[in-house]
């Protein structure tokens, strides 16, 4: 790349499973650390970037991307020699993708319920009510995963994957939102597994710097 | 294909975006269109094919597929002559996949919340109160696609692609969603100019029939 990618992100947000990302392929990036507590997001010199205030945002030499799933799959493409190399065949890309775009829409979303439902209702009582169902919605979310996706011992299989630092993330927040970890071991395995890696624990280095 | 793959729909829900992709793809397949209203999509039968019990899902011989973005760009791939045809580019590539992206897990959601608030919450007052958010809601989401999304006459200039099928099925909702379809011009004419593609005229004749 002639110019440096410019990663926008928050260690609180899943922008960090782009961070991680990064530091997978090997990318040459600079790195803006957002605080979203203190409203980062919404300054007028970040929206000019991305209108939609929210984190991550990729700013390429080509322009600007949002959208992690849609991001982690550009970095895999950048560095098909890297350990998120895709796989050529259709399907097998596809369910990478169904799984990224299960944990944005679903696992996400569920998440979001806690500290976000403002999205969504403007009434403070439903905005507790969501934040109270959390732990059983998250919790719904990552059975499925226990049982039915995940392949071990990584998401995909025997094969890293950008599903991988998706994954990591969103278990990394388990407690946070009520569920016991112990209730799904293999994702709790996956968890441990994935914080043994050299790209988790330089990014992790980075957020105590 | 040896086998023909068979798509598990609704014609009131998004797998109504694969059924058009598959039309405009010129793809071989089975059509199986389900109630949600009936709960077709909780029966067991059907929890065995997708035990996420949500449409879309598209089976292949190669396995099952799930979640709109995943199966779009599988399509797309499998018909490269098509209509659907993906750009080479993985910068391009990924700025579509930023809009369905986006489409899933944003303006889904913020629509979803008009029927599926027993998702998020338990408490019948809140399950309303999120149902009345839904007109801004959705609104928020068209006001950013109108205004830094859309480059016209398709959702990604003059390249056909997989998100305006996507977008097509969230625009038809307008309407029923409380969202006054004239504030958004941009996409009121996209609508119609795809309402008037032979995919979308032959997918609304098997609805009727």
């Amino acid at each position: 790349m002639a110019e440096m990618m410019k990663l926008f992100h928050s260690p609180d947000s899943c922008a960090r499973a782009v961070h991680i990302a990064l530091e997978e392929a090997g990318a040459a990036y600079e790195s803006v650390r957002m605080s979203l507590g203190h409203g980062d997001q919404r300054q007028p010199d970040y929206l000019a970037i991305n209108p939609k205030g929210r984190v991550p945002t990729l700013v390429t030499e080509q322009g600007v991307l949002t959208e992690t799933p849609a991001i982690l799959v550009y970095i895999a493409q950048l560095f098909p020699q890297s350990s998120l190399a895709l796989p050529a065949d259709p399907f097998a890309f596809a369910e990478i993708q169904a799984v990224n775009s299960y944990l944005a829409s679903t696992l996400h979303v569920a998440h979001a319920h806690k500290l976000r439902g403002s999205r969504w209702a403007n009434d403070a009582a439903a905005i507790e009510a969501m934040r109270a169902k959390v732990p059983e919605s998250v919790a719904a979310c990552f059975e499925l995963i226990e049982t039915r996706l995940f392949r071990g011992p990584w998401v995909m299989g025997e094969r890293f994957s950008i599903a991988d630092p998706y994954l990591f993330v969103f278990a990394e927040w388990m407690e946070g939102d009520g569920v016991e970890p112990s209730r799904f071991p293999k994702i709790l395995a996956h968890r441990n597994r994935m914080g043994d890696r050299a790209s988790v624990q330089r990014v992790n280095a980075m957020r105590k710097g």
